[in-house]
């Protein structure tokens, strides 16, 4: 089986987190071969080594990781690919592939270019 | 004429606004009558107060106001309003309009989506 880890920031606000379920679940629609599963760095709850154990465990042998950042500082550049090195050096049955994250993605910042400039619905 | 601030957490990462800068681009692309600007809740510059003085200093009478952000956490829901009711008080001749973040347009959401539930070009 494929796995795919939507790895995303995290906060204290339990309420964060839905539109990152969201987006798994969108994920989970288009893919639904995959075990799909949000991850977090930082307060939110599952951890990134908790869910990767999860999938291992379930057989997964592929893990696609898909950073849900924004921008691209230190935890894109550095915490991120230190975690995947990691699980890498501990799961040497499995393989893992670090997707760039989605601030790079060209699409996804069109899509957001878009819903910040349209017109808003009450006119001036 | 009218403006639109593009607003997002910030970092003290400077590489951190590259995409943001690139999403402040196609806005302008988008609507090249409006003057499009970025600004931060934190760490980067500028901050939201300065912004919406230069655009007002420009002549702005209508401000659009579109959170960068992912998650709805107190960011979203507390301090992104409190700026923006801060500036319609010392601002009485302009008028804001508060956009909902982007966690929260369906679009976006999907194109996050669709990016990471790509099948990646080096297969299994």
């Amino acid at each position: 089986m494929k796995g795919i880890i939507l790895l995303a920031h995290g906060s204290r606000d339990p309420q964060w987190t839905a539109s990152f379920e969201q987006v798994r679940a969108a994920v989970e629609r288009r893919r639904p071969e995959c075990a799909t599963a949000l991850a977090y760095l930082e307060q939110s709850v599952p951890d990134f080594v908790t869910v990767v154990d999860q999938l291992i465990a379930r057989g997964t042998t592929l893990i696609e990781v898909v950073p849900l950042f924004l921008g691209a500082g230190g935890h894109v550049r550095n915490d991120v690919p230190l975690l995947v090195e990691r699980a890498v050096a501990r799961h040497t049955q499995a393989r893992f592939l670090l997707k760039p994250f989605i601030g790079d993605a060209q699409a996804v910042l069109d899509a957001i270019a878009d819903y910040a400039a349209a017109k808003p619905a009450t006119p001036s």
